[in-house]
């Protein structure tokens, strides 16, 4: 078997690991525009290996079902129509058993293809479909969440939370000033949008060598942190005020204590573990109260070799923006990344949720700046 | 075995016969404010026998699960907060195995009081109970057809789609003017808001002895029915406009041929059917077009031995408002029907989706002016 | 000079008496979708007698501006386009100079008209834009205060509030149960929705002589009415909730006072006058609270002889609908009526912001339930 | 006079100037939130000088309306609440009369305290209150034409409008590759957010010597530009959809030609006329399309010397961001620049309707991506 193939079938597998636990009605609800159904990973991310590679590879191919390509297509405009973004948990069919026949059909059918075909092209999209799952691996684990926690009950679906613990003693890291590389070089996978290697001029700098914690963060709360304007831009100001927000999503107050819902349930908030789950706008302001700011994604990328990352998607104040000569790839492919690069900041390293080996330095991940469903954490610069 | 506590069970285990080709993924959607899923029909209707009547009339009874009492309360706000309108779909878990269970065990309970307590208060409050469920019956399958028609897929979920025809050639019923009487005054059971029998004056007027085809329909569409603003109340033109309608709800015009989309999948229009599926809006204008208006509820109560009814609920020009003498009960109960005396129209009637047994001339239902989902038609008065 | 003339020339001049005191400021804003600017009044009620009369029986006549079809047609769809209802406020031209001379200029074709032309149809439609004037002259006020109120400053317009007291012992007179007679008899102008005399059975009632004053509803505000779900329709407790109303529109409590925005200013609140602006669904609030009811239009306007009315418009428990043979008129007239009768509730009588001579006991006025800013209030029935 | 001071004053007068030919109705409509009314430009740029200077400086100073605080604080949470953004058009008093008194007042105190007071403190809240009164100047002139634009009579309000043709062939300018510093270092004024003179790497670009014009743009319309999703950043697809955006803003099709809304009234479009009034997804999509993008704030910034600038601002491709060492400032000035950094896209030149000797190559002017209302422009790089 191929190591491509042996990959392939590795990840494909991962994904139905992680809906183990799930009961059939789990696989259903969508409970916002950004988090998809379970059921709707699972068939996305075989939809992605039907429509850009069987398609195009196997001769007289005949897809699984002729709705999926609505069904399925997530914002890929130039593959056609699709199911509109808000309404993907009120499909019921397909099946959820329909659904998992739909992998195990594709699955055999990608067998089939890499056992004949070892092309370059063919194994470029095979690798950016795998990697293309890992992402929706660590999307289906955050939506999950976000949907058990709509649930009054606080289902308990883990026995342990995904949590980590903060055991360094902060200090901060100095960096000198002057012309540094940025980008991928390596070997292997890579999004287009990390391409480019290039030179970026960074002026001397600190950060800090953790992660801001829960502890730190109720520190802040207690000042008054979420009341006062003058940490606050202007457009956070305004989401804070909306939505009335005043503590980290999942976060509850009960007879004074500060608790947290996490997928294995409710929890007592540990003050030493790494605080989740906060936008780029209560990163920006917790950063200003403390005197400090956040670095950008450049800062990021030269000093991660001196510190431990993985635990939590750190924003940076880097808005999400081509590197220089970035182009962006021809047909659907192309739709992949370079349309995102508008109002979303940077986020840097990876998380508790990210799938094994799909982590590295130049990754560029992204959202809007009011997003706190990702575990999304705090790292300061000054 | 009394014949309440037969009526009890016969009526219980016809809403569960109802459900006996769901998938377990179908009874989870919400796809409307107003379409809740059939998880949440089967569980409320079993939660108002454990509010309404176990926990009153039971020594120490223990609730199945004390957050019920949150998830499926539906709109009764001297029993509590409850889950917002609009979320009853994102609630994965109880699973719909153990909402089963739930019901079993509170037909257990309703079994066990029965036997024992056959008092007036008891024996009313079963009643209602059970014309409640009856009720939701209704909506379970209105609902259902709603969150089906939005898959793309057209899910077939029956045999046969639930049509009646109209094999009457139309006349016209005349209705002399003086006063009549109007309201309940049967033995057996009628709502709260039918009571208060009461005298009307009636003019002369006409009423049609059968209801619009959809062959009828189509000619209002053919002439521009829908592009005409003469014919349409001023926020009936404002809804046709804003949602672009220009058909009934189901319907799909595919190649030059009008489609319906039934529970038994999509199927040609056949112009001799009785139509379905029309707003207060829609109906009104139709009316007008042909020179006519839409009977009064008096009216149609008046004349309603003189024609046949029962498969479509018809829309009548009388708002949903209290007869005189109408009195709000006291607790819970009171706040069945009498809140929504307000902004929503009268139908008469029943449809081809009410269950046996719950129609009679008197009773009043009633939908706000835009509303599509019910199997509501049309007849003429003049 | 004829009668008819001699009245227009009357109304159209005490239009403009009313707007003798505003700066050019005030004539421009359109502080809600409902409440049109001064300006927009002016000019639209100048357009009714163009459009409607000297465009139809003045020989080769030239409008005054092509663009007033456009920009003051207010909801004649057969007329054609026409501005958006929101953007009244941001038509800056024709300046307010320009729409007086706009008004004397048709003014003066109306009087040549009329001195030459005395038809039946033509003495019509004059009266109805002599009464279509009257109506606007009090939206005119209304729609003012409205805006006024807007401005934290409280403008002082007036040297007096348009206030009115009760000076009567409450008393209920009661009727008896039988057939009566409800619409438009005389000789005389009405609007086409009094007409249709006709025959209604009433049920024995009570209703009070007098209108319920700022005192009694403060005692309803003190005993938590506006907290208390139970005296509240869905609707209007949904409404409650979302705009957080906890007062009469124009109330305000400085340092444990009631205080009253009035056309004079702020104004304490004084517990003998009567009170005003509330909305349906207050009225039907406060009138459940004291264990009575709205009466109906038909009860209202069999008691009207027997009480003193004309200071408020009194909400009703009767939706707008249209009385039996009622009939839409053919062209841009029948537009004026009948397409509003649907979600709107009746109101009878008139109030302090009436027109002289515009008030009787048949007239309907209708507003949404939610609707404040008319000078309306409550009279009780049981 | 000090020079200062002269300044000052004719600066305070050329505002004035600038609404010399407008009615009192033109100073009142608010027609878009972003859109304020030049009323309330003059005041608040006075309110600015009041608020900043004239209570902190002047002993016993007494400000001429108590209520001019609430009314006119644009954004400034420290200075307390205000008027809520979107109800500025609805006061209509105090009057246009009464603001350019006030203007007159708040010129005469600032004339008396710059005559006692020439400490660096004072100097330089007035030049930041001369530059802020500048930017509202061009604000007010855009403002203005948004409203007049929304009136469908176009009003003509200036002789001429404010046009730019490109007179020069186009040609790419290179730049190498290496490290620049960017940021003001000059003497005299600059915004904060220029501040913190740095160095960046830039890589080998060209950019254009000159601006896209009305023929270039009407190319990619009539390419289908609008219609094809591969040219649109993803929300700016989105944008383009739920606006069904064709066409730059004031741009109109009658009879086939292209017509222009200017101050001057509706104008043919000129081909050889610089292309106006583009959001940054448009400027974004046409670079795509003709194979170029944008050029980067720093990019534009080392360029500029080598091309004219100035008739319009030039949309980059880099996000509003702080400079490196960017600070803060304490109190209200704090809140002027800083807390607009996310979400908006850097424009760098200046426009045909700046005030003269507001320009610099290191300006960075800000706006959100969708915003077309200024006089902004494209220029390519590549």
């Amino acid at each position: 078997m191929s190591p491509v193939l042996e990959k392939f079938l590795k990840i494909r597998n991962h994904t139905e690991k992680i809906c183990v636990n799930l009961e059939i009605e789990d696989y259903l609800p969508q409970s916002a525009e950004f988090a998809s159904p379970p059921k709707w990973h699972l068939a996305h991310t075989t939809w992605f290996f039907e429509e850009m590679i069987l398609q195009k590879f196997v001769k007289d191919y005949t897809v699984f079902d002729k709705s999926y390509r609505f069904l399925f297509n997530s914002y890929y405009n130039s593959i056609g129509e699709r199911l509109n973004r808000g309404e993907r948990g009120l499909i019921t069919r397909p099946s959820v058993e329909m659904v998992y026949k739909y992998r195990a059909v594709v699955n055999k059918q990608m067998e089939l293809l890499l056992q004949e075909n070892d092309s370059e092209e063919v194994m470029e999209l095979v690798i950016l479909g795998i990697n293309h799952e890992q992402q929706h691996q660590e999307l289906l684990l955050t939506d999950l969440k976000y949907t058990f926690s709509r649930n009054p009950t606080y289902p308990e679906w883990q026995k342990e939370p995904l949590v980590s613990s903060n055991n360094q003693s902060e200090s901060w890291l100095k960096v000198s000033e002057g012309v540094y590389e940025i980008g991928f070089d390596g070997s292997g996978f890579s999004f287009d949008n990390e391409l480019g290697r290039h030179k970026v001029y960074l002026n001397d700098f600190e950060i800090a060598n953790s992660l801001v914690t829960n502890g730190d963060f109720i520190e802040f709360i207690n000042d008054g942190g979420y009341q006062k304007s003058e940490f606050w831009l202007y457009e956070g100001w305004a989401w804070v005020n909306a939505n009335k927000v005043e503590k980290p999503l999942y976060w509850y107050k009960a007879e004074g204590k500060w608790l947290n819902y996490t997928l294995a349930g409710l929890k007592e908030v540990n003050s030493d573990d790494v605080l989740a789950h906060v936008s780029f706008y209560e990163a920006a302001a917790y950063a200003l109260w403390k005197g400090c700011r956040l670095p950008t994604e450049f800062e990021w990328e030269i000093a991660s070799e001196a510190f431990e990352w993985g635990t939590r998607w750190e924003w940076t104040n880097s808005a999400y923006l081509p590197y220089p000569k970035y182009e962006i790839a021809a047909g659907a492919v192309g739709e992949y990344n370079g349309k995102f690069m508008i109002n979303q900041m940077v986020l840097k390293g990876a998380s508790v949720a990210t799938s094994e080996g799909h982590s590295r330095k130049t990754y560029r991940n992204f959202f809007h700046p009011q997003m706190q469903w990702q575990f999304s954490g705090i790292r300061l610069a000054k």
